[in-house]
């Protein structure tokens, strides 16, 4: 294989395993289905990543927290106002499940339910893809004027409410729990925003 | 069996599904495992679930969305204050997160993430326990004066925020997300309430 073809078959093995783990899970994803999604042989998964699932699993982590890192960056750059970008990100979110029929959650969450407590290196590598997003979060409410100490408790509300608020759209197969929670985490930031202009 | 021990198998195999299900998943357990964890003969799983780990996942899920109904029941009974009740929530899971190393989750959250994709059985069990929870944090917030509009949407942050917060505080090894968001959503009921007197 050339080099360029070694590095797309890695490449569709990550984003193999991002869409496999938001639709069933970590653990419900085997090597083999895995295999078949990237359209590459059985083998060539511990060719690429000689740990196996487990190391499949943290990179394809790293790789879901830069591109949903970018989609957040994105959203900030769009919108002035970083509540209404938060917002945006929660109807766009409501959206994407509705045309999946519900079937697409965070690959980060699903791979910290299952492994956590007990894979030290895969919590490691969900807690860097949260930590990343929170910064990106951060970063966008201090520039809007939001002293460090709120802009980080704002980050965890935006955050924490988006990650459940998509388990629970995916539960009842409804738009309704994404829609008003994205409105009150909105009406948190513009209320304490109003003391930072 | 005399019927009574029949019924503690059942209720033990329930039980394990719940603990197994929080700490790994409902795809990283396995049928013998969860006959381990419960003391039951890996049979008895059929016996008393003949449709299996599916059978038994549902069972658990509507059994978990009961036990954790009662608590969210019993914090609204200690606290006049919905919002300090539903805080309280927040910091109480934050300690026994901590007290166990933050390897307890949310078992329903974890069932949704695995399964709602690929059993309609399973995510309609899910769906039940989120709303009978929700429910029971509407019902509080109706009775401290909220509108039936304002109490579902406050219901949907609460919960929403809870579940996301605590992925982020396994991911993380940490109380800060619960905790930082607790506050908020506290702030965020107290300062609705402030029109419903």
């Amino acid at each position: 294989m050339s080099a360029r073809r070694q590095s797309d078959t890695r490449d569709r093995l990550l984003r193999a395993g991002e869409r496999l783990f938001r639709l069933k899970g970590y653990s419900g994803a085997g090597l083999k289905e895995l295999g078949a999604e990237a359209g590459a042989p059985w083998g060539s998964i511990y060719h690429f990543f000689p740990g196996g699932k487990a190391q499949l699993g943290a990179e394809t982590t790293r790789f879901g927290g830069e591109l949903y890192g970018a989609a957040w960056r994105a959203a900030f750059a769009r919108f002035d106002d970083p509540g209404e970008a938060i917002e945006w990100v929660f109807l766009s979110e409501a959206r994407i499940l509705e045309a999946s029929d519900y079937r697409n959650g965070c690959p980060i969450a699903a791979v910290t339910l299952d492994t956590a407590s007990i894979s030290e290196d895969l919590r490691a590598a969900c807690a860097s893809a949260f930590a990343l997003w929170l910064e990106i979060l951060g970063e966008a409410l201090r520039a809007a004027g939001a002293p460090p100490e709120a802009a980080e408790s704002l980050a965890y509300l935006a955050l924490s409410a988006i990650e459940g608020a998509i388990i629970l759209a995916r539960a009842a197969k409804s738009p309704a729990p994404l829609e008003g929670t994205g409105r009150l985490v909105r009406q948190a930031i513009d209320r304490q925003a109003a003391s930072w202009k």
